[in-house]
């Protein structure tokens, strides 16, 4: 399944390129919440050890992971984020407030606070010239060859 | 594929079963940008009809798009988004600001702006108590059984 020739040019089509599987997702959540291992990233997630293997490999070429030895002897590796990985962090946080609000019963399961003072995270959309919160209504996308709109009706 | 046993409360890993198909994010990315109607909606994706008509059929039954009547004689609907669709706004956001900052050639193809004043909007993770941009390095993620930390080294 490749996305049609109109793709070429879009972001949100290329980064589904390089991180639109499943469990490449999934596997970047449990390294971004410190599962770093592959044998524990395996344990957690309940992947067959070739599609983990397979999926880091892919991760590590497209520069979101990187390899680092943990132990020489014998010599142990674990994954860690690359700068663009870690850029990944709003992304992880849209899909997991959107799940909080629209597939979870009750409470959130976890919930992402600020490190610093311990207050519940929240995600936005911003304007700078503004500065205040943009609503899905208020958002127009442009792009060079024509004028398109975000609408959300 | 099927996420492993320890996936069932977490948010991101509901978020993905429900939206975690490529297909569907670039027609939920279509439809975004007003494309509504589904020959256009297949055109611009170069996508199978047959595919396109059951990833459709699943975002409805997912509540996240509907189907409205524009034409009566004969009876020819459109896809809209529901509230739970347009909420989805950030997460294409986020997508789309990662493909531009890590897998774009030069200027970003697409350029989101304020509506009402033109300015190129801007997706932060932010805390409501220092009312400050959060870098990853400063989330700490917190579960009911246990405290875990995102981790961006």
């Amino acid at each position: 399944m490749q996305p049609g020739t109109t793709e070429e040019h879009c972001s949100i089509a290329a980064t589904l390129g390089v991180i639109g599987d499943r469990w490449s997702l999934l596997i970047l959540r449990d390294v971004f919440r410190g599962n770093h291992r592959f044998s524990v990233i395996q344990s957690d997630l309940g992947i067959a050890k070739n599609l983990l293997a397979d999926r880091l490999t892919q991760l590590i070429d497209d520069e979101i992971l990187e390899k680092v030895l943990y132990c020489e002897r014998p010599a142990r590796y674990e994954y860690r984020l690359t700068a663009k990985g870690a850029d990944l962090s709003a992304l992880l946080i849209a899909l997991m407030k959107w799940g909080d609000r629209w597939h979870s019963d009750g409470e959130p399961p976890t919930v992402l606070v600020h490190r610093e003072c311990g207050t519940p995270l929240e995600l936005h959309v911003a304007c700078p010239h503004c500065d205040a919160p943009v609503r899905p209504g208020q958002i127009r996308s442009l792009n060079q060859a024509t004028t398109e709109e975000m609408t959300t009706h």
